[in-house]
């Protein structure tokens, strides 16, 4: 069960493209302990649809994105350190989001709630650390969505962290990334349902929010995966629009759980911020953003990776390297392609280890 | 503009997977001239949304798909083949299709339109050429779609050619594919206007059948050459769930541009048949099938191609020879990824130019 706390409610947060929030309600959860100069924390930052609970306690019938990574003697050992992780603004999990009541008119926000950017979330994670008193982390590791949040920490933050550990993840979205990110979004806003984002207490664009999921998928896994999982299998009843190939039915079963975990208004700006994340945001540019960075830092690219090219990896390291920032790199190769760094923990543990050990 | 004939006027076509069509219409065009032995004769296979004409007149604002390929002294040299196109059966180009009008009812077919198979296309195309007296071709060429009606030809009619060029395309579909275009057909069958299919004389299901294209283009093409032409420009006026990059712009106006176009019954009635094809279909097994095609086999695989991947067609290389054919086989890079059989000539025109010529 995730720990609650209300940040901002003196003095509202001004968000970085315009408007506020102000009462702003963060879910965190923590694993390990505080040593005595709290120096041993670290921060997890969540991807896309991640929340604010990596691990599940044994009791749990579900599993927490991360929970083979964390425990005793494990890439994340909470015998040495002590994890921080909170669901992200704008999300569903617990932290304010466009699905939480609006001081101002009592209501959900819906189609109300602002445009938010990794920035933001940045500080609202800020602002939880020094609520909790943590005056220092000693890393920031995030991947995807998260890896672009521990950038942004090195940026507005410097001196706060000792390490960053960027998974799977670049200083910018690509334009065929941001390309899936517009059909995703086409599918929900066209749901009769939608209603511009107003459909709380009446049904939820349901359907378009499953096929963004499905398209999801797709784009975080591999063709090879996919291949040796369902190839070309079918099912006993056959549909013609519907499942009849394996593959379709496995789509379907993923896009209908989704439904139960997340809201569809909490995505459309998730994914926005995801498009939107540039690190020069409030600088001259980006290398004098980047410039500002301390941190050591470790950028990890998987070569199967369908959305987070290691092309585009690899310019990431060239570019910080071209602000000053040396930076230990990995690319390795997975067959489950971007979704690597939560599924691969024989790959990742090692770089994960030595990334946040300084 | 295209010719037309009617086709199993007297004898219904029986369908591969069931139920029959009579009355066949088929949209043709020829280019260059017939020799005296007609011995000369190339069919060209079109893709999943082309048509019976590749190349049109100068006088047209229009161009074929594969305009720059087709002429005097190119790839496809009218001053030595004779060329034939025609629209695929289940299409919306001129041949028989959904929208076509079913002489049982004297209504458009829409939901009553029977599933049809690569299988089902060729023997059309078969029939095409016996009632135009054509006995025997030069080659089959086709890409993506298309490669598949090429294969298929030589597995049905292996007396018939002397040679297959297959472009950018396997011997079957991959899970990875089967999910894009169960995606696209979800994003269809889901629009409020689809009305199960009978949405003929009512709004057609414009935005399902938008996201499905836009969906398509991204499998088509690559992140570098979206990179090179968009990279992350944004638009002046921008859009929060719309066009705010330009190559959220770029999809709009190729999905947009799709529905003056494409009817989305064919649409969903030609990808089913691009999952479903199967060479294997009416044989013991896959070699069984494959070991019957006598004609000289080319194929080309690109390596950038994110729809039919270069493992993929790899794999289909080593099946064919498995079947005791030997496969004269090309493996580039291109830019384009899938699209390049469409768009690159100075790549595919020499591998065409051989494959063609024995």
């Amino acid at each position: 069960m995730a720990n609650f706390i209300t940040l901002f409610a003196d003095k509202p947060l001004n968000l970085v493209l315009g408007g506020s929030l102000s009462s702003i309600t963060v879910a965190y959860q923590t694993y390990g302990s505080l040593n005595e100069d709290k120096s041993n924390a670290i921060l997890l930052c969540h991807a896309l649809t991640g929340d604010s609970e990596p691990y599940l306690d044994i009791e749990s019938d579900n599993k927490g994105w991360w929970q083979n990574f964390i425990g005793s003697g494990l890439a994340f050992d909470t015998d040495k350190y002590f994890f921080i992780c909170s669901n992200v603004l704008g999300g569903c999990k617990g932290t304010t989001g466009p699905a939480s009541i609006n001081p101002d008119t009592n209501k959900q926000y819906g189609s109300l709630f602002p445009i938010i950017t990794i920035q933001d979330i940045v500080k609202v994670q800020k602002a939880l650390l020094d609520q909790l008193a943590i005056p220092h982390l000693k890393a920031v590791v995030g991947g995807s969505f998260g890896g672009m949040q521990a950038t942004q920490w090195g940026i507005y933050y410097p001196d706060f962290m000792d390490n960053i550990v960027n998974l799977c993840s670049t200083l910018s979205l690509s334009a065929e990334a941001i390309g899936f990110n517009h059909i995703m979004r086409q599918a929900i806003i066209h749901d009769p349902n939608f209603n511009g984002g107003d459909y709380y207490h009446k049904a939820p664009p349901e359907k378009g929010l499953k096929i963004a999921r499905m398209l999801g998928m797709l784009t975080y896994r591999t063709d090879i995966q996919l291949t040796k999982a369902f190839g070309r299998e079918t099912k006993r009843s056959s549909e013609f629009y519907g499942d009849h190939f394996q593959v379709e039915s496995y789509l379907s079963y993923q896009g209908e759980k989704f439904l139960s975990r997340f809201d569809a208004n909490s995505y459309l700006r998730l994914l926005r911020a995801l498009d939107l994340y540039d690190p020069a945001l409030g600088f001259e540019n980006r290398q004098d953003a980047l410039s500002r960075i301390k941190a050591r830092y470790t950028l990890v690219g998987v070569n199967s990776d369908q959305l987070f090219k290691v092309n585009d990896i690899r310019q990431s390291k060239q570019e910080l390297e071209m602000a000053g920032i040396p930076v230990e790199f990995y690319e390795i190769y997975s067959v489950f392609g971007h979704d690597a760094f939560l599924i691969d923990y024989e790959f990742f543990a090692p770089m994960i280890k030595q990334g946040i050990s300084k």
